[in-house]
């Protein structure tokens, strides 16, 4: 057994995902042989964030704790009425980078794992709903279209026909993203399913 | 691109071992949307192993900061005169839960890369070499044998070659860990280095 300490340090970083217990004791003898000032720092960095950081009040992206809403929700060039769920904030980064989107987003902050019922509590579920049923409150437009943005895993398809529930209930039209090929992707080496989508999918 | 805190706090877990970009920006939108009591309990564990924690005078095993040795170190009944080296703490308590061995401990606190010549910088060389040399000052009788227990693998294997340099350099015995089939191994699925080394070990 380690000192006391190092083993509650290692309990709080097994807590960080897809970190185990092997992993985590090497971040904490990381954190008790690295030199002072990158602690310090490190700590610094962790405490800002907890400071001086919100969420936008539509799509729950990372904003300055002074601000209502990010970038793209207080774009009132912006489709409003047109929503992407995506399950993390890179995901948003990534279809910004395309310059092909013009609505906005909700940020689900995670996934629901096929084998795992409870992690739904995880994602922003409930204030998904909320915000779809809640939507003109915002001063927004009635809801045309969800794209649901997930990936396309084990987890982003379960997390999907969660969300794609969700949406049925409430009788909000919503779509998936397509599915195929990717650019650059050989035929030869791409597996069963992309090809039968790319199939299906063909132009 | 993030919010600058983010990005802060992304640069330093990107320098936590084993962690990519990636990888760090899931731990800090981890640590952003984390109940505060959660992050709170990190951030005073994190405190906690930096004031509480200090390196046994001997092995560089972690220990309490009052104290000066380690409980393997500062008992009696071992023997002093054998010393293995070893990557990590945790390969320590793997060999001292054999209850085979009865000598004392240097930790080295990480391994050498073949390819990154610098890296020699980031383990205990110069210790180890001092601790050698000046094993007699801390009351300890001469250097009979010096085992080296690193890793079987290309990084184990740098640093054993690097450790058996500086011992042959001062004129010390040393010897490497055997190597062989692992219990419960079998033949078919063995690599042939395993093999090789393990009708070479046969007794």
């Amino acid at each position: 057994m380690y000192p006391p300490s190092i083993e509650k340090l290692i309990h709080h970083f097994s807590k960080f995902p897809t970190i185990g217990p092997r992993t985590a004791t090497r971040f904490a003898f990381y954190c008790l042989n690295a030199p002072e000032k990158e602690i310090k720092e490190l700590m610094s960095a962790l405490q800002e964030v907890r400071n001086s950081l919100s969420f936008c009040k539509i799509c729950f992206r990372s904003i300055a704790k002074e601000k209502e809403f990010c970038s793209v929700c207080a774009n009132r060039g912006r489709e409003r009425d047109v929503i992407c769920v995506v399950e993390k904030e890179a995901d948003l980064l990534a279809i910004e980078k395309t310059n092909e989107y013009n609505g906005i987003y909700f940020i689900l902050g995670g996934t629901i794992s096929p084998l795992k019922k409870e992690d739904f509590k995880k994602i922003r579920a409930k204030e998904l709903k909320e915000r779809i049923e809640n939507h003109k409150d915002h001063g927004l437009p009635k809801i045309k279209e969800v794209i649901i943005a997930t990936n396309q895993n084990t987890e982003g398809e379960a997390t999907a026909n969660y969300v794609s529930r969700i949406l049925t209930s409430l009788n909000i039209k919503h779509t998936r993203l397509g599915r195929g090929l990717p650019t650059g992707g050989e035929l030869e080496y791409a597996d069963e399913d992309t090809l039968t989508h790319s199939l299906k999918g063909r132009k």
